[in-house]
């Protein structure tokens, strides 16, 4: 934890503090005075360093690799995947190249999509594929061109199959994988992270085991930084590969590539693929249970952990990389018996980051995106500098307009129907609406017996800290108090609390109560009343669709509503309640009672008319406490209110 | 307080987010997201704006006129003087021009360099008087350069007495006040803000007074904001000249020019200079009591409280101009008398701020500094940016080497001999280095009868939140843990605290406990062994003059120890420990033991070698207690370092 520099001699001092006077003024213009403390190495450091800290500090790891989906739907899913199976703690995970599926266009389907996905919405370290082989060298370079812009760091350089059944090489074209290798350290220097492929039985078309392994060498002194392998049975061949590839000098990072048997059919796809051989005593076992999906998941997974076990065990392997087909329960299941998922409670900031280069000094955002964690990085994506240590004053930069509600990274993962079983298949007034912000906070089922698992605004059920406020908020959303955001105040409980807690360990994080919710022109009259008695005490602002806008905050400057003070750093505040941007979000906010709620229903019908109401005529409102010390007065505030309406 | 903005239609809205995604991008750089929060007006507005806001506002307020001194010796005096009556809450002060006295250069008595330390090392707004005649353009416009390089902002526009008994207009000269207005506005545009002079009863060497109000018409049409008027000797004199000017069209702020009586002597030769004719009721008082010196002064200040009454009564006056002779007795009573003076104990931030321009953003410093603020801005004086939000990371600009000990403002207020008294004579052992210490902290006197008040650290008593800790302290110092720096820790204290308070009101301040000090490698040894015990709770940085260095900071990161919460506001951490700045701060506090304390005894002499080898071989320590909410830990580690000693 502690990095104890002792250093002799004055040469540091002078090293450090040189310059003097004469020189102080150069040296301030080359410094963003500005910078983020390292809340998570992870943000800031390179795969292939990742790798090597976590192997010098003794840790185990594991990624995961996924294809890219064949349909939007499927791809909506996939998303959903990435952020459940990215909870586990994979150090990278890496999405396959798919040549007949334009892997580098902009649809949503493609590889190159995928891994932006996964990267800038989902925060996670991702490698992309990319194949060379009967591609021209501008088409590789505009691919890696591509993923550079989107964040991309790493590239698996593979050849790809050839495209007739007889491949004969290009003179001067993209013949190996090591020509992949040396065209992305020849145009983009030691930009990406670059990772080949290993073969531990031998590429099979390879002349030989030994020549394999000597064109693996040379994809790695071509510039390879670690090797990812294919997938084997036995953990000694694998153990047999490292050392051959140590005994000729590879010495890069080498991880076996695990593929945990999940049915008999993608065994068998996958075998053919690979045109390897399956060992005969898993044969044994699982041709005769070949229709019982199940029994064959839990051999499967049986297999991999002790294979697992083996390799790890010989010392040899820190890492392991999972074949998981894009399925979820086996690979889950291998890596909690292996102890390697680590759900860590624990986030980096309160609110999920990108990993996109440019971001990583990001640590400001406004509240109101907290449950719309992708829309805030779409919205932003043009952005070339991220708020870092202040979110600075009135001037900010101008957000995206979200148009783009059928973006799949955005959309919601219900499809419409379930969405009408929760908010209603026909809603007869207002009152009905507030049912079902009632029922989505209770956790009760609605008056069709469904659970009300997401709201336009929410896409996940309630949030853990939020049910610290569950009493309160059902209250008020029956009386009309529509709650879309919200935070109970909280005064210094330590970093590692499982609910509240954020950033490195030993330290403590504040949040002022937030509340932010839709409500009746009716109700903002009495509220605005009420709110003088709070006047010092309460911040608010209060918008309408139109624009109509009233506040007290002072110069329209950003007030912090969640900080962190940590040992040996200086003071993280990662939301604040910021009046301009807030004008960005009542835009969005407001459009997603239309493009979420009312276009599930006819135009013209009654209960679309009932939503185009309240989007034409509520008020979304937020309300801070500033005395995080005290009890929150934020639920008096609604009370004086509604006593002050009767 | 409250600044409530209501807006009607959705101009305002779309004003505000208008670009959209692809405008996004250009507009973000057009930021810097990092601007502070406008903690203090005061640092953002122009003296103009200032007074406009204070005369919206219905505030009263003063400024202090003074005249550069004659020795470096009354520089210092004057110096501590600014910082006392800047402690009453002046508007600004004024600094007069003295063509004699080669006003313009470098020597520490200039007029230029004495408004610069006011503005820049005493944080006070700032005019700098400026004659014209018998001045080339050049001359002029190098004056003006020079001012505005330093950080000076406001311009006092004056013709200044002609060099000749005989007076001749120059042609194309500066011959009139007039004409250095009209260039101030040709040639730095609205950069300055510009004062004129009145004349209650018309200028000396006017025409006539009608004749002269026209001059003051011409100056402030020329561009001036504002009149400062020549003394006088009756409220109706100034309220029948304030009538006049707005007669003809002056509507300008005009403020009365007051001069309290402070001695016969200076009576006379005022009105000499002024050619003014005083009154024969003020006359009848004065001459009779002519050798008596306190009660003139009485006189004076009566006098002068009753004549403020009536210009403040009248509704007309909003300001009062004080001629201070340099003098704080008179000034300083007639202020408090008519409840002017405003001792303030909340500063808008922890430390002493500097009224540079470029400086008024800053919001963040080492600590290490906090009782040498003039130091530390002179250190950073060439710095282009100043760090605002956040410290930044170990790369921090280079300090200005401090080898000018000798400069004025950095001077020790106390001559020789009384270092001598209060340092000892005669230093016989390290342990009688160590009482100077622990007198220093108790307040009592030295073994010779004297008190110790100042140390080479600190040139000032002890501070108030300092005596909190002022026990522990003693006890620590008799034992050789010679500090020199420290805080307690604080949870949360309401930031009008008067002792540890900052800041506006309503928020709330924090501290991490800290302790700085100079002890012997022994000691060192004893204290790392403990500290192993406190390793996640307690950042250490130990460093000795030849640089030696050890710490715990996690990479070198800033410590935050010092915080504000506000309503509606982002955080302000005023006070970092800065592991990079301490090396340079380390230089500057060793040397300290030489330029203040060894230099006051003869070379070879007993007492300097001993001041000698403490700096050789003593270290210089920080200590910081990551755990504010409990109870400030470092002083059971100072104690369990003892423990292990014995």
């Amino acid at each position: 934890m502690v990095n104890e520099t002792q250093q002799t001699g004055s040469g540091s001092s002078s090293s450090r503090s040189d310059g003097g006077s004469s020189s102080g003024s150069e040296s301030s213009k080359d410094n963003s005075r500005c910078s983020t403390p390292v809340l998570d190495a992870d943000r800031h450091e390179r795969l292939r360093e990742k790798m090597r800290r976590r192997q010098e500090a003794g840790d185990r790891w594991f990624s995961l690799e996924f294809f890219p989906p064949r349909t939007a739907n499927a791809a909506v899913n996939l998303i959903s995947r990435f952020d459940r199976m990215g909870a586990g703690g994979p150090l990278f995970i890496d999405v396959t190249w798919h040549p007949a599926g334009d892997p580098g266009s902009d649809k949503e389907t493609s590889s190159m999509i995928i891994a932006n996905t996964a990267v800038n919405y989902c925060g996670l370290e991702t490698i992309l594929h990319m194949t060379c082989c009967n591609q021209t060298k501008d088409d590789i370079t505009g691919h890696l061109q591509k993923a550079k812009r989107l964040g991309l760091k790493n590239i698996m350089a593979l050849r790809g199959d050839p495209a007739g059944e007889e491949w004969e090489e290009e003179v001067d074209g993209f013949n190996y994988a090591v020509d992949l290798v040396k065209h992305i350290r020849n145009e983009f220097d030691d930009y990406f992270d670059v990772c080949v492929a290993g073969y531990p039985k031998g590429h099979p078309e390879a002349e030989s085991y030994e020549a394999d392994l000597r064109h693996l060498k040379e994809k790695v002194f071509a510039g390879a930084d670690f090797i990812i392998t294919q997938l084997f049975f036995r953990p000694e061949t694998f153990l047999k590969f490292m050392k051959d590839c140590q005994a000729i000098g590879i010495t890069c990072p080498i991880i076996p590539g695990i593929f945990p048997i999940q049915g008999y059919h993608s065994l068998r796809q996958l075998v053919k693929l690979s045109k390897l051989e399956v060992p005969q005593e898993i044969k044994d076992v699982v041709e005769p249970i070949k229709d019982n999906d199940a029994a064959i998941r839990n051999y499967g997974v049986e297999l991999a952990v002790s294979m697992c076990r083996e390799l790890l065990d010989s010392g040899m392997v820190h890492g392991l990389h999972f074949y998981t087909l894009n399925r979820e329960v086996a690979t889950t299941e291998v890596l909690k018996r292996l102890g390697l998922w680590k759900e860590d409670p624990r986030r980096p900031l309160p609110w999920a980051v990108s990993a996109h280069p440019k971001r990583r000094v990001e640590d400001v955002r406004p509240i109101f995106w907290a449950s719309r964690p992708k829309s805030y990085i779409y919205r932003t994506q043009e952005w070339d500098d991220f708020p870092n240590g202040r979110w600075g004053n009135s001037s900010s930069p101008a957000f995206g307009e979200l148009k783009d509600y059928y973006l799949f990274y955005l959309k919601s993962k219900s499809p419409r129907e379930e969405l009408l079983k929760m908010w209603g298949e026909e809603l007869t007034s207002e009152e009905s609406v507030f049912e079902v912000f009632t029922c989505y906070i209770t956790g009760e089922p609605n008056r069709n017996g469904y659970k009300v698992t997401c709201m336009p605004w929410n896409d996940d059920p309630l949030a853990t800290e939020t049910n610290l406020l569950k009493d309160q908020l059902e209250k008020v959303n029956r009386r009309g108090i529509l709650t879309i955001n919200s935070q109970p105040n909280i005064n210094g409980k330590p970093s590692t609390d499982p609910i509240v807690g954020w950033g490195p360990s030993g330290g403590y994080v504040f949040q002022k109560a937030y509340l932010e919710f839709f409500t009746s022109s009716e109700i903002v009259t009495a509220l605005l009343k009420v709110l003088k008695k709070y006047e010092l005490r309460v911040n608010y602002h209060i918008v309408n669709v139109k624009g109509q806008n009233i506040t007290n905050a002072p110069d329209l400057q950003p007030n912090a509503v969640t900080w962190g003070i940590f040992p040996g750093r200086e003071i993280i505040q990662p939301t604040v309640v910021d009046p301009v941007s807030f004008l960005s979000w009542k835009d969005e906010a407001f459009a997603l009672w239309i493009e979420q709620w009312a276009k599930l229903y006819e135009e013209e019908s009654p209960s679309r008319m009932i939503i185009q109401y309240i989007h034409d005529n509520y008020y979304l409102v937020n309300l801070v406490d500033n005395d995080f010390p005290l009890e929150n007065c934020l639920w008096q505030v609604v009370e004086d209110t509604f006593e002050l309406l009767n």
